[in-house]
């Protein structure tokens, strides 16, 4: 009910000890972010800001990037190995801050903010592998980022004009297609676009919570039998609620038959593509015609920041743009409005400077600590997991994938009592959500560790979402010895079992 | 053709001298904002941070904000007088930064930052004068405002369920109405929701590129004959072409007899509603339906800032919340989830704590100080037109409102010749195109001064905007100085004049 629930999983002490020791990590978190280090670097930044500020008056109003850097900043691949917060703002200082512009939009312009936001958009394509052609743009998070998907996907496919006539006088009437675990993003979205939601299919799901890709399959045709349009299918590379992967290979055949865009919502799961265990399932999404990924969630770069692909850049452009066709350009001849704008590839005009932040985060943690925290987070998962497998009062509702686990507690003394009645088991699942609600408030407000829940077919569970690279074991234990605690009260003062 | 034009004016030297001695104006600039005064502020900034990362381990996960506290927040009027810097990191650090919430999502619940978002939309509905009912959001800016609002009037008006079956077999054809004089993320967001940019009517401009109120009746009339439905009129209190306010007041009239939601771009002119000129045209849009203002524009925030309100804030939470309204509340009974989350208000999910930015620019200038620097603003661009007007080489292309001043250089020898004779005249409009557009490019790649152009009624004008506080006299100076030196060095050179 709640669309994205807190991602938050636990109170944090210290970094991981299984961490300690990786020379990514060690690295990428500069040893140790001390109260000293935070204010030893602060102040580099503070110095920056002063001399910025004040320096800005005598200098030229504006002065375009040269372009032997412009052409360095393009051609630098993502990096691979954590650089010292030192380096990072020695980069800037020499490459970015010589070259500001006014207001600080980065709609567009010559200037070095939108050369560190192509470099930015290139790196995540090779990442996720798209080809070259392919567009991506950043975004205020998931929920732009698969609107401005579901605009080209729209305008593609929809065989109408959308853009000059809209969608009242359209032929066929239009379908989507998601599972009931897709993110409510997407029926936002597609509300918002004008579809409304009864063109969203709920395709089932396996017991994994994936896409039913069989039922997908038929329900597409079904579709087109009856002369319906269909437009895009909505996977998902990590689920929020159990993380689960959705079989895209065979996803993007479906598609590719039946001529469907498809789009992957990575939003959580995408940064797992670095990862041995989930990499090749992810990786799987370059099939598709666009993807989100969300630096904001597992790359630990502050809110505001989603990422949008779509493989059709110049698609993407006239989805959006207002330079009409025949006049646009790879690059303006003039040096003040530089390439073709950010504004013309997504919804926004004015766009804030987003891309500094996952610049700097990128290189923080280099694509090798994002693999060695990714992989920690999820077995740090895989433990908590394991000892829900292993307590009599502790019960696993989903298989665990990626770095989420669904669980609940239960009472140990009657879990096993009137399992095989089907009434009993109706009154014991309403028993187990009321005792497991109750648990959940009082844990949240305990403020001794912070999950979430969610439903999952109607069952209401706890739901752990290992997303903070300085979780730990001992945060995991005293999370489940809350639970177990405040259950244990909460059984013996309401009766609930 | 660039959508929103690049707003900076000038390179500023120092604080206006006109505002010095205002009291407003020295306080809200802490007097000065010198490197060493931004330094000193800065690094109380990042002590606060340090200590705030470095003591959460230790914190609990989650503290719910004591309730008198948000109630005071509430209760809060709008800040007449600026608060010194010191004065409002120690509210930030008494009544924010106790009670966090992990990722820092301002989605909703119960913690600090969302109340003090509300906080900051009550301002505003003050401010702008809305009734008790209206509600606000802060988004990214003017585009996502708008379309905020659009969605709302298509909620209401479309006659259909929009949310469920989409606009595809709507009964007539919609409309909207604004002028040439509209920005452009309006015809975006008409496009991005569905309806197609042929449901735009373009009304005809006044001298002052105004909105024609009685060309628009006419154009409504004539639309409900037809039978087409008619969504929303598009007003603007401040165009970005050349700060024209459009008569809100008889555009309400009209609206009201042809039941039509009227909506209100203020996001650049907004602020002037405090000005003593401008303020009673501008207060006009209190009649409007929903209205939007940039925060980031001429209030000094910094990008990405935008506000939108809506006079019916349950319709606002029915066009986008996914809680089903059964169970909509005015306040969960839980201490976690909090008040109505502002992610059923609008777009987005997770969100950024960008109220904070807000509520500390609107305390460190206040009411009287964005007073006084509005005012000021306005009479530097009055100054700049009246030289303009009093010099033989330049010429005013259009009325100056608010701080938008349009004007073009033209060659003091030829500038009379052949001004009769339309063939003449043609070629004239064309040779002083050209002039322009080559000094403008020159201009700005020079550095000397940062102004930007646009189209009025097919003709290139120069087009500068006074949103800065630190602008002052000598740089309008320089910045025709500048133009009139390239414009006599291309005239010369290429033998446009």
């Amino acid at each position: 009910m709640w669309g994205d629930p807190f991602r938050v999983a636990f109170a944090p002490p210290t970094i991981s000890a299984s961490l300690k020791g990786s020379p990514y990590i060690e690295h990428a978190m500069a040893t140790e972010w001390t109260a000293d280090e935070i204010r030893r670097v602060g102040r580099l930044v503070v110095d920056l800001i002063a001399d910025h500020l004040t320096s800005l008056p005598g200098r030229p109003a504006f002065r375009p990037i040269p372009a032997a850097l412009a052409q360095e900043m393009a051609a630098t691949p993502p990096p691979a190995d954590p650089v010292s917060p030192d380096d990072i703002l020695r980069r800037f200082t020499e490459t970015i801050e010589p070259y500001p512009f006014g207001n600080a939009s980065c709609a567009g312009g010559n200037h070095a903010a939108i050369h560190l936001e192509r470099e930015v958009l290139e790196w995540f394509r090779e990442l996720l592998r798209f080809p070259r052609g392919a567009m991506g743009l950043l975004v205020s998070g998931g929920s732009m980022a698969t609107m401005t998907a579901m605009a080209v996907a729209r305008h593609v496919k929809s065989g109408v004009d959308v853009r000059q006539d809209g969608l009242r006088g359209a032929g066929a009437p239009f379908a989507f297609y998601m599972t009931t675990e897709g993110h409510s993003c997407a029926r936002k979205a597609i509300e918002l676009l004008g579809f409304g939601s009864a063109s969203i299919r709920i395709v089932p799901t396996t017991d994994a919570y994936t896409m039913d890709v069989a039922a997908l399959d038929n329900a597409i045709a079904a579709d087109r039998r009856a002369g319906v349009r269909p437009i895009a299918v909505v996977a998902t590379a990590g689920t929020t609620n159990t993380g689960a992967i959705d079989d895209l290979q065979a996803i993007a055949a479906v598609c590719r038959r039946h001529d469907v865009w498809m789009h992957v919502d990575a939003a959580y799961g995408g940064p797992a593509i670095l990862s041995d265990r989930y990499g090749s399932a992810i990786a799987a999404l370059a099939h598709a015609d666009s993807a989100v990924v969300d630096p904001h969630k597992w790359m630990f770069v502050p809110v505001e920041a989603g990422f949008v692909i779509v493989r059709d850049g110049e698609a993407m452009r006239s989805a959006f743009s207002l330079v009409p066709s025949y006049i646009r350009t790879q690059g303006s001849a003039g040096e003040v409005y530089g390439q073709p704008w950010f504004s013309e590839y997504g919804f926004q005009q004015t766009r804030g400077f987003r891309a500094l932040k996952v610049w700097m985060a990128m290189q923080q943690f280099g694509t090798r600590g994002y693999k060695a925290i990714v992989e920690e987070n999820i077995a740090l998962a895989q433990y908590l997991a394991d000892r829900v497998r292993g307590a009599e009062d502790f019960e696993l509702m989903a298989p665990s994938s990626l770095s989420v686990v669904c669980f609940r507690y239960v009472d140990a003394s009657t879990a096993i009592e009137g399992a095989d009645a089907e009434v009993a088991a109706a009154e014991r699942e309403s028993a187990a959500a009321a005792l497991n609600r109750a648990v959940l408030e009082r844990l949240q407000l305990s403020g001794e560790a912070f999950i979430t829940s969610t439903e999952l077919r109607g069952r209401f569970v706890l739901r752990a979402c290992v997303v903070n690279y300085r979780s730990t074991r001992e945060d995991v234990d005293r999370m489940l010895d809350a639970v177990r605690t405040i259950g244990r009260e909460v059984g013996a003062a309401t009766g609930l079992r």
